[in-house]
């Protein structure tokens, strides 16, 4: 890291542990603490993954243990690296007596009840659970957030073109799949986001299969579902396309509802709305063609340091959208034993709208 | 799966449910659930990332979204697959109330406080955390689980072989970390089981470093700790070496004192010893030969469905190793700014000692 980019760093770490005090003060609570390696990378930067941060009205602390220590001083910004042994959390209920912290706030969704009972078993002050006093922040990507998912994007499509191209007769979903993670890491991705989906023929009827040695043969429908971490940050980018030039009977309908039910939740995203709402526009489209009992699984999910991340698009959420939030969209259809479709893109809310992040090509070719 | 096969399987999964029964029956509990992705394939054989798997003294339920029903349908053994939309944790609170379990238990370790909060308000039962309820049972592997361990062993083997003899001058840490990845999967592993680790020269102190943009150098200690998943089960496999025929002057004495740690605990590893004794034997040869402070972490960890599971092999664990307990053993030594060494194999423990499962060579050569 350049001195300057250090500097913008700090810039940006101390800003969101300001935000954090605010929510913090706003809840009465005098501090705040994470075992959760996604939030305590948001925090400090540090992408191990096991440590922990506190933080009180007036002060920051990280702790990692010896294994961490050489990487913790080259990544943690704006906090001292403390090193530590022992159990975790009974560090954390140490220092939160030790600095008098009175009522410590912490999110439920990223605590194990193992951990909160060492915690209280240690601490004689209150542990405050805040559904989303840190991850509410986290919805709403920075400059830097949404630069890092750009890069992690142009990674996975670069790969998808090169993976399409070199699609061949009889190679299986393993190993188409395992091609994809092979290239991402040689064009600069740390990791795959997730584990990569690579299904052929039938079995595109499984939203989440896992690839297997099932062949690729003339005429399958190829579903490729795929991300990447760069710099700390994830994408996820889903094509369907047909190998050959011979597509099944149904193919052809269903592809072309699942891509006016994208095209036009992507036309309709923008801050203001619910969750639900742009849900709501890709599943009438998707009823209203008589396959609303193939699109099981919500619109999108928010993504970021994790690939799901909050808020979610599906009939339930009343979350309103805000300029900054970076989600996924990708409605899809699902028919057991025939096949499915989903095609996904990654949005970034703007006021009037949204950017459509993903780039790649929606076109039925290889 | 073969008939055969599915009915071997059955009676492996019903031997576990009828175990957590009785655990169950010892703690005074009517019922228990669970939402934790490995524990839940332990139960049932599913290997989706998202179910919920209920047991009572009479009843099993198995829950998953129209994600993973089909995924389901193949995979689950000895449990109905019941496809349900909504929050997961709702519907286990609403069928632990209708089939009125009174005490349903539950793994702390593997619950978030959210969960717990919102089974809270849907259950008027009582809920209680039973630390290692189904862990314990998980800690002791059977046949079919250590011939899984066994395989995934193998194809970490025999791509450690290939790597360490493609290595080259100027290929980077990533390079070779994503090789490693690539290949294991061509040979059958279903995903690295962990972020592979490859490190070079003086980079090789990082304990849980990750795979950067350094080159490889004549003479560069070279650190290689990976593993994969292989029908479901964890290998784990760390060998370190030198690339080229000169060794740093430091390397040839701190690789024998961690080769000395490391074949002394195979050698005293047994059934009835408890998992500080056998850290001991290895970190009092490194402490003997003035190396304590540079062994920061502990000398092991179970392994099998998760890559880190219970035991743990340090110096605060009390518990007794029993027949079938599978571990790595892995001492090292870190010197930062200099470079580290960690030799790692795992073993099955037995009644008079231990087998190595780990056949790879820690012979210098490449």
């Amino acid at each position: 890291m350049s001195r300057l980019e250090h500097w913008e760093n700090r810039k940006v770490m101390l800003e969101r542990v300001k935000k954090l005090r605010e929510n913090l003060c706003a809840n009465s609570c005098d501090g705040f603490f994470s075992l959760n390696a996604a939030a305590n990378q948001y925090l400090t930067g540090f992408r191990g993954s096991t440590s922990a941060v506190i933080v009180t009205r007036k002060e920051e602390f990280f702790f990692c243990d010896s294994r961490y220590t050489e990487q913790a001083r080259a990544e943690v910004v704006g906090f001292p690296v403390e090193e530590i042994s022992g159990d975790i959390c009974v560090r954390v209920a140490e220092r939160l007596q030790s600095v008098g912290c009175q009522v410590a706030a912490y999110e439920p969704e990223s605590l194990t009840v193992g951990a909160l009972r060492t915690l209280e078993k240690n601490y004689l002050g209150r542990l405050r659970d805040i559904p989303g006093v840190l991850s509410n922040l986290r919805q709403v990507k920075d400059e830097n957030e949404i630069a890092a998912i750009d890069g992690a994007l142009r990674v996975a499509e670069s790969v998808l073109v090169d993976v399409l191209k070199g699609l061949a007769p009889g190679v299986t979903e393993r190993e188409v799949a395992a091609k994809i993670d092979y290239e991402m890491k040689l064009r600069g991705a740390e990791a795959p986001s997730f584990d990569t989906i690579v299904l052929f023929g039938k079995r595109t009827s499984l939203p989440h299969g896992k690839p297997g040695d099932a062949r690729l043969s003339e005429g399958d429908v190829v579903l490729l579902d795929f991300g990447c971490k760069w710099r700390g940050y994830c994408s996820d980018l889903t094509r369907t396309t047909v190998f050959g030039s011979m597509h099944p009977d149904w193919f052809g309908h269903v592809y072309q509802t699942v891509l006016n039910a994208q095209l036009a939740a992507l036309a309709a995203a923008k801050a203001g709305m619910t969750c639900r709402e742009l849900d709501a526009v890709a599943r009438t489209i998707i009823s209203e063609a008589g396959f609303g009992q193939y699109f099981g699984h919500g619109l999108g999910h928010g993504l970021g340091i994790e690939i799901h991340e909050a808020p979610r698009l599906n009939p339930q959420s009343e979350v309103v959208l805000e300029p900054g939030m970076v989600l996924t969209v990708e409605p899809g259809i699902y028919i057991p034993g025939q096949g499915g479709v989903r095609i996904e893109d990654v949005i970034v809310v703007t006021s009037v709208g949204c950017r459509v992040m993903t780039r790649a090509s929606k076109e039925l070719t290889r």
